[in-house]
């Protein structure tokens, strides 16, 4: 069995994607979910940074390029069935494009209504409208 | 926008899935990854106990039933999108079937070969087999 194995994945545009999972390695926070081609694994092996694939804009997505937020790889995990992936990294600046440092800052109540329980760490518009 | 929102999940049998991450709530160590479709999400919300769909048995997936090994959640939390789920939780036993406190108990290294980094927890015939 290949570690990951893409051949598990979900059908794409992309080719065959796995969940991917991007974990602040000093502090445990989960940060952002994504997905990986096999393409995008590597390439995040090779280079020691997090490289994704967007499933709305059909490309490799290299984690920062636009906004020099990037996410250095400290260590790969693959889970049992091989079939999703965990980067814990080194976050630049705030993972979430909404200025959060994670994308989870969104809290569900008992009652399934929802808030935003963090604070935002930048301002978007200072990081994508340069 | 409903949160999160099962009209962006992915089809399946159960209806619409979106990605779960589980994550302890006390040592950060993300646990295990799965899916939920909203009956799933509604009964995790309700009960405060992790439940999911398993794609494998095409049905709900109530986490430990069988093994004793119970996830009460602590904090649910939905991402930037509102397409992915964060589940904080307290397990019980080990997150994962085949023994080890976490899924993700195998380590990719750079050149792409994989190891067993975590001690397993518990015996999984000891769990499954009785």
């Amino acid at each position: 069995m290949p570690i990951p194995n893409f051949a598990k994945g979900t059908a794409s545009a992309g080719g065959s994607l796995l969940p991917a999972i991007a974990q602040d390695a000093t502090s445990g926070r989960v940060l952002m979910f994504a997905w990986m081609n096999e393409e995008a694994f590597r390439e995040s092996l090779k280079t020691g940074y997090a490289v994704y694939f967007s499933r709305s804009r059909g490309k490799l997505w290299r984690k920062g390029e636009t906004s020099g937020h990037q996410q250095k790889v400290i260590e790969i995990r693959v889970d049992c069935d091989a079939d999703a992936i965990l980067l814990r990294i080194e976050q630049t600046g705030a993972a979430c494009h909404e200025g959060f440092e994670s994308c989870f800052f969104r809290q569900v109540a008992k009652d399934g209504s929802s808030r935003i329980a963090d604070e935002r760490l930048v301002d978007p518009a200072t990081v994508y409208d340069k």
